[in-house]
């Protein structure tokens, strides 16, 4: 009944495996069955321990795991497995797992380069597994209802897109302090060729190009690295093209001195306007020029199935950032065990960032960070 | 490692069921491995094969949960059961599994009757158990923080406590269109003699009784049934005096039409005040005279050891009612695993509403239901 | 054409004159030609003076101003006499202003007793002047638009109606540091029978009755001197019952510590609701059961003549506290001069608070003290 | 006492020079007593009229207006004159105000073209007389205050300013309906070569440069013309970089439909963040990395002589737009006082814009129409 479920990374005191983790328990629709959680031995087994693992299935590395796994009866193998090590980390397990037949989940951004991420993407359409990648923002309902509304034609033909990603965590030197995530997220070795824009860049430009239905067609980039000694960037700013004519603006920063989380996005098209921020993640703000602005709510009886099929209490009663992520989770589980069953999944339930957004993903950091060093305002957005 | 959990009630179709269920796997500390969801049968099974329990463990009566789990070997049988029935069905359920060693999770408000609430108390003193009444809303972080505040003596001594818990959904005779949980809930054989002031005004009277640290002594209530056909009230409101001195106002509705869930409390004392309520449920407000107001935030460095261990994620990741529903749940576990362990828990685990708050919040449903009926201001809050 | 204006009290040093003053400079109808500012003789003429006044028509009681203004021929005489002084001296020079012919703007609450203002409310009519109380809440164009809403039946049948007016600056007894406000306003010979009930406690009852149209038939209240030492109530709660049916709570206080000035309200019927407060008051929000919640806002080309007629600016550009004042100076101003062409006035001008608020104004303060001594629950709102 | 205004425009029907005089008459500074309303002879004589004007000092055209005012007694002659004419119209008059000697407020943009402007920063110099532009945003307490903190260095070195200034009711075309506020300013011979980023964008730039402290020295701009037809940008959006190695982001679009007009500025220094916008305008948020954020709100004891001095009522009385542009007409007034005296005026006087945010405002116009067209990524911001 439930999926079976393997975890690559996220070892005690890693930060997003314990998220994966919360997200896939919320619905019961997995199983922890097994994980490498870490290349040291005794921090996997510890970590294999305190989840409650068999010993036999808690691995020292991705290989042996995959390896393992597939020579278990097919009842019993693992069926998807989550990847949360850092960026550099990304594509060679990906890669295996999926072509050993699992389906994966990968932690965002998808891969080190944009070349690992066309590579990646033939091998998911060669290995007919299902992948997900994980923009968790774009789990929230009101994000959906955005999209639908959007999509639905009621704010017209789209002119602006505004989205602004703020933190401030980077603020100081934090990578001096001995302070694990500031380490490999501001080190080129892990990261790869982008700091900010890789580690939420790539949010913003996903719930832009999510919400809006649109592609990015051009950009113009102002990438800084403010905070002294730091390798990668930390802060930048570009101004967007999207295929449909419109334009916007897209921030997103980590030096922003005590600034939390909360990413924001508005929208207007000819007939009106739209905003949600994480902050408020349970609202959604419809803007009018000649009737009341409106204030759409996570449970509201009038929300489209996209919202609806993704909350699971009545208005009032707050969903969160681990609701969301367990909508991408759930999601994914939903249409793994449609694949099973032979069946159509629905299409509520296919509504999860995939491969084609970790492409398009990597190749923003890619031109992001070259518009940053042109000279030329406009970089056209290749892949 | 994890606790095991049972379940009385919450088949398929129920809402409450579904949530405990759903706190209880967020923090990895339960495995439901038993359940008497229904008195039918075949819906009882349905529930249980659909939650992937073994049909040996799926009953169909409270009493044969209690009876055969017993027989189990010590290192199999349930460790704690929650109660998750409407009210009418709290009491004999939570008393067998507490007379037969069994730790208890009980929905509130605690019983149907303030006599039985006394009864239980006995009970759990008696039997040594740990029980836990689902007061959800004192599961929030900042609610713990602005406990801490108030005790610390940083508002100086209070003055006065004013909450308020609106509710819209009953603004209609819902009772009347086979609306399950309007129709227990407004039905006296089930409810009580109490409808919205036992369903949400045991909320907001424990929530004031929680943050303040002060306890009622006396109100004046008025109560109202505003829904023609309705069997219980749906409406009210009541002027409180407390131990200290201090006094305060209590609103509760839920013929608040266009409301959703929104409770929230705001406290006075002779230094400052603090706001908190559920729509920012990761927001505390603290407002002083001669300075400028404080926001607080669920995640904050600044935050006491209560806020923190009730936080999973860095600020700005937002946490909703669900984490406040697993807090209670985490922080049951942790301490039913000391007592396993014969350790002494820590004080931020025992933070959890418990038999007086049952107690407190089954005279507060007879006092309040008294002094509407009273033609007199002031009735005397016994116990 | 400007409308020759005379003030008593409002000397150098005094709140509430000069922001009287402002309001009847923001629209240009009025011209201030005379003014009895203070008692003491060189107060009044320096601060005659410094408002650029003639010294002819300075005086130093409101018996010579209303005297001497009666001797200067009609078109030099003051037409319209703005009355701010404490509450102690607001009924006689009232009576005299109106009985010598003077159309009369008043300060709140009315006068100094229920009695009082019953005479007042004979000296009215016989004079057949008009008469302008300044419950300045009235006045924004989001709450006649709430009023309106109301009037047209949108929320359906009224069943709650709550009010609340915390402010904190009475938190410490200052009347005890020199505090010329606090001084006079705990002050029982100066203040009458109540304190906050009175100074703001009649605010709150106005914008109740006025938003829902309804009156209040009997109310229980919990009336407390929360600091040591005052002689007056600085606190008190009151549930109300309403002449229609509905019930209501009023809050008002000024030792909520840290809180401004944020009169609020809120309203349900059988609808739907609205709710508005001073602190974002362009903004009046409509809650639905079954719809999105809908943001009106001033300047909105949705709203109604009588929001209309109250705005200055187009959407966007917050009008406050000076221009809802400035509105009732305005509204009285074209009812005047209506009156001076023998024309009938427009509806929308017609608008602003006069005699029978203040009656029942007064009425609230004794039937609220009442019912702060009495036992009973219940205490019929006489006048 | 009062200083004796003139206007030049801002006959009936017009929109800024109605609020130009409420904003001067609110603190009572000044005295209107002539006026050149409109080239219309029978408009102007109307105007006149309404305001309560002697005829012979309504005048058709400005050239008239400072011809017979400067042979008027030196202690009956206008001292300060209003421009309020569109952007074509602002150059001639202001120059030839100034050359006979006459104090100058003028609306924005300063001129049609920045060589317009440097002739005028000329002419106010050789006149000795005062100026004063009405970027009515700086006007604001809380605005003051934001600029006084980051003077204080609060917020450390600062790194990042944003400001956007979103408007939608040019998401249509007005122009084409008779609609006379949008005619002139989407109209290249009225008001320049700027739409959007001459009536708007010139307000965003002066707040950014007025509370950062900063100067813009390089910007990349995206300036579009959306709405079909029309001839002027109606949207835009800049990079920016500023003389202390901070960089920015400027948005100012008049199609975001649904807006009103909260124009908003967000800054991040070294050790913290503030944040204001206009739809709050009483609110400053102060974010701090490892303390609660802090509200400053108007009327707070503890704020800056800056924010006090321009403040009129206890905290919690909203003071909104139209006060914020009498702060301008009451410091201007003071300092011509002060002037008229042979004093020095206050610190906190002089604090209104003037001849310098007016040639920075031309210069952003010039430099951020030409960056809109430039293939290259930075335009150096010249003057």
């Amino acid at each position: 009944m439930k999926l079976r479920l393997g975890m690559i990374g996220g070892g005690q005191g890693a930060f997003i495996g314990a998220i994966h983790r919360i997200a896939a328990r919320i619905d019961d629709e997995y199983e922890l069955v097994c994980g490498a959680f870490s290349s040291d031995g005794e921090k996997a087994k510890a970590s294999g321990l305190l989840l409650g693992l068999a010993a036999s299935r808690v691995y020292t590395s991705y290989k042996e795991l995959i390896e393992k796994e597939k020579q278990l009866p097919k009842d019993e193998r693992v069926q998807v497995i989550s990847i949360v090590t850092p960026n550099h980390l990304h594509f060679e397990p990906a890669k295996l797992a999926l072509e050993n037949g699992f389906n994966v989940i990968l932690d965002k951004p998808m891969t080190f380069s944009l070349a690992e991420a066309k590579e990646l993407q033939k091998v998911v359409e060669q290995s007919g597994k299902r992948f997900c990648l994980t923009h968790t923002y774009t789990g929230y309902p009101m994000v959906k209802e955005a999209r639908q509304i959007i999509k639905q034609g009621k704010l017209g033909k789209i002119r602006k897109v505004y989205v602004e990603y703020p933190q401030g965590w980077l603020s100081f030197f934090l990578e001096g302090e001995d302070n694990k995530q500031a380490s490999w997220r501001t080190d080129p070795t892990k990261s790869g060729i982008a700091g900010a824009m890789g580690d939420i860049g790539t949010h913003a430009f996903n719930l832009a190009e999510y919400v809006s239905g649109l592609h990015v067609t051009k950009l113009c980039a102002d990438i800084n690295t403010v905070v002294e000694g730091r390798k990668l960037d930390d802060d930048g700013a570009a101004l967007l093209k999207f295929d449909s004519g419109a334009s916007g603006v897209l921030v997103a920063t980590q030096i922003a001195a005590g600034s939390e989380n909360n990413i924001k996005i508005i929208i207007y098209g000819e007939k009106g306007g739209l905003e949600w921020q994480q902050d408020n993640a349970n609202t959604l703000l419809l803007k009018w020029p000649d009737k009341p602005a409106e204030i759409l709510r996570t449970g509201g009886s009038y929300l489209s199935s996209y919202a609806t099929h993704n909350t699971r209490t009545p208005g009032g009663h707050p969903e969160g950032y681990l609701e969301a992520f367990a909508n991408l989770y759930r999601n994914f589980a939903l249409c793994v065990k449609a694949d099973l069953d032979s069946k159509q999944p629905e299409k509520e339930w296919l509504d999860y960032p995939g491969i084609d957004d970790g492409l398009r993903g990597m190749a923003f950091v890619e031109n992001v960070i070259a518009s940053g060093k042109s000279d030329l305002k406009w970089t056209d957005f290749k892949i």
